[in-house]
């Protein structure tokens, strides 16, 4: 396969710890329910998944937002439960509610029918990727992704949302071997997964740790933290003469910074609760030498402020990051602008506008008066 | 009034950070649905709120979970969100859900609506406070509480609980001024709520920041922590001759515990992401000099798994706070048992009894072994 070259490349520089002429932005679930053009294309496909696996809809979607606001990056509509899907449990999504399996992983014997399932069951998520990456022309850069080993974990023994994650622990603190199990297939499976969208066009993926946060000490270094390694010593590094970024977010993983370093990832993404300031001297290196990208941290929730205050605060994130490098012969400490979280749909779209427009605009200047 | 004098003073010892032959234990929400007893009396009570404002009610089930288990306080049987009932609000709970407010503050009117409640309102917990305590009759101590100003104020501007906390925060980001105006009418009435609790026989007193850790960092320090220090600042240190030890437990605060150290407090809680070995470096103070008490932090899932794994994981709680210090003549780091949020209603009680008599028998095996 070859695709148009990159016109906007500056998020992929800024992930590998380039200097770059303004801070990237883009927003997690950037194409999703606050934009009206997704309802009505979500209509038409009848429902979450008949979106998801329709090659058109699903680049139809992920192109939305670029249309409306000069986002640095793409990221493929899909979602993060795919790969359990495709092992036999039985995706849906009632309309108003969050995912549910058909199947649930609670016990020996539906850890025993667990695999690493047929990458062939997930061509629907390979072919969207490439037809994506063919309609973006090169514009930006497409990421792909995947749910945690963990947090795919999380869902398929809750089999679907939960808010005390009962099921799951249950499971862990009573027999963690059976835990270690399911999270050594999800771990070769979000691997192969990965690298099949990378094969397939994608060009940085992102590992979502959406419920590393949920877990003791401890255990999320055993449960969480240990998989998400065991998926990115699998990843591809480079596709076709192109490095690949890896990202790693895990929401709530704040107090473990230190940990989350240790990883052999490109980036680390961060939620509202961390100081981005304190992040950066942790673990964003110092020019000329290694360290991390900080992606984050806006709390969504900002977004519903009149667009002047949604300015002042992106403002504030990027003053707490404050001056990435500018040396453009040597890598250095760089941070990608997004939110701490999902955007939430019932985010007006203008002040999204605000917001990139605030950070493209701010952090140039930052650079200038540098 | 005057009360029997105390039996068992371990846990309020250790909130001064003064040795003790064991580590004390008690649970958060240990009065609760786990314990049929409890439904009992909730069924004879009606209503959460009828079981809340009769003073032989909140006794009856206070004292209930001490029946069954050796532990080393009481707690108030109440709700964190007496006061914003007590200014108005309307509290109710329907079976199976949380609580609800019949009105919301969300503008401007309903803040000049708002104001510190007659603590005569309030009296049936204060008479519970002085009933309980009559009925202890020297036992354990007593544990009065409330919710922090900024907890209140979540539930109070959103009308009840929330997932994404839209509506509190759309109102911090777009009118900081309305929202200080809340907190500081709150943190005063959280301070006469307290200080009242204390006259009628409380013999510490605790702050539930349950919310405070859903706001981005910078927040937490001006919305939250700044009026529990508000609270903390007009609260009596001492009542009849008694010191009365001050608790702050921020859920989800990990990441602010140097910022928490700085609060006129005499215990910090600790929910189960924090490492308390780290956390003990951080603000537990030396032997023989300041320090704050550590409370905290098993995760309360862990009572799902069998007797036996709930001792060990307990074992592991202690074992990471290490031997709190031991010489009698000074202070020094100190740590009580807790869990790091409320027990489960679907915990096993029994499983209940293990985690008390591991936390005890193995505290006092640490200190026979130093």
């Amino acid at each position: 396969m070859s695709f148009a070259p990159l016109q906007n490349d500056t998020f992929l520089r800024a992930c590998l710890r380039q200097a770059t002429e303004h801070t990237p932005i883009w927003l997690m679930r950037q194409a999703g329910r606050y934009l009206p053009e997704y309802k009505a294309t979500r209509a038409k496909a009848g429902s979450f998944m008949g979106l998801a696996t329709n090659v058109d809809y699903a680049t139809e979607v992920t192109l939305q937002p670029l249309e409306r606001f000069p986002l640095d990056a793409a990221i493929l509509f899909s979602d993060i439960l795919t790969v359990p899907d495709a092992m036999g449990l039985g995706l849906t999504f009632a309309l108003g509610e969050g995912p549910k399996f058909a199947r649930h992983v609670r016990d020996e014997a539906a850890v025993d029918l667990l695999a690493v399932p047929d990458m062939d069951k997930l061509r629907y998520v390979f072919d969207a990727v490439t037809s994506i990456r063919r309609a973006l022309n090169g514009r930006v850069p497409l990421i792909g992704f995947s749910g945690s080993p963990w947090t795919l974990a999380c869902y398929m023994v809750e089999g679907g949302g939960s808010d005390d994650y009962r099921a799951v622990k249950t499971l862990m603190y009573s027999r963690p071997d059976l835990m270690h199990r399911i999270l050594a297939i999800n771990a070769d499976a979000v691997a192969q997964y990965l690298n099949t969208q990378i094969e397939a066009g994608a060009q940085a993926v992102m590992v979502f740790d959406s419920w590393g946060g949920v877990l003791a000490d401890g255990n999320f270094q055993d449960f969480s933290l240990a998989y998400t390694r065991r998926v990115l010593n699998q990843l591809k590094q480079e596709h076709n003469g192109a490095r690949i970024p890896h990202i790693v977010f895990t929401k709530g993983g704040g107090l473990w910074l230190d940990d989350m370093n240790t990883l052999p990832c490109d980036v680390l993404g961060l939620d509202w609760t961390v100081n981005l300031s304190k992040a950066r001297r942790q673990v964003g290196g110092d020019v000329g030498g290694p360290g991390k990208a900080l992606q984050g941290n806006l709390d969504p929730n900002v977004l519903f402020a009149a667009p002047e205050q949604v300015a002042t605060e992106a403002i504030r994130v990027l003053e707490s990051f404050g001056l990435p490098h500018t040396d453009r012969s040597v890598p250095g400490p760089t941070h990608i602008f997004n939110l701490g979280h999902g955007i939430s749909q019932f985010t007006p779209p203008e002040h999204v506008s605000a917001l990139v427009e605030a950070v493209h605009n701010h952090s140039r200047q930052m650079r200038r008066m540098a």
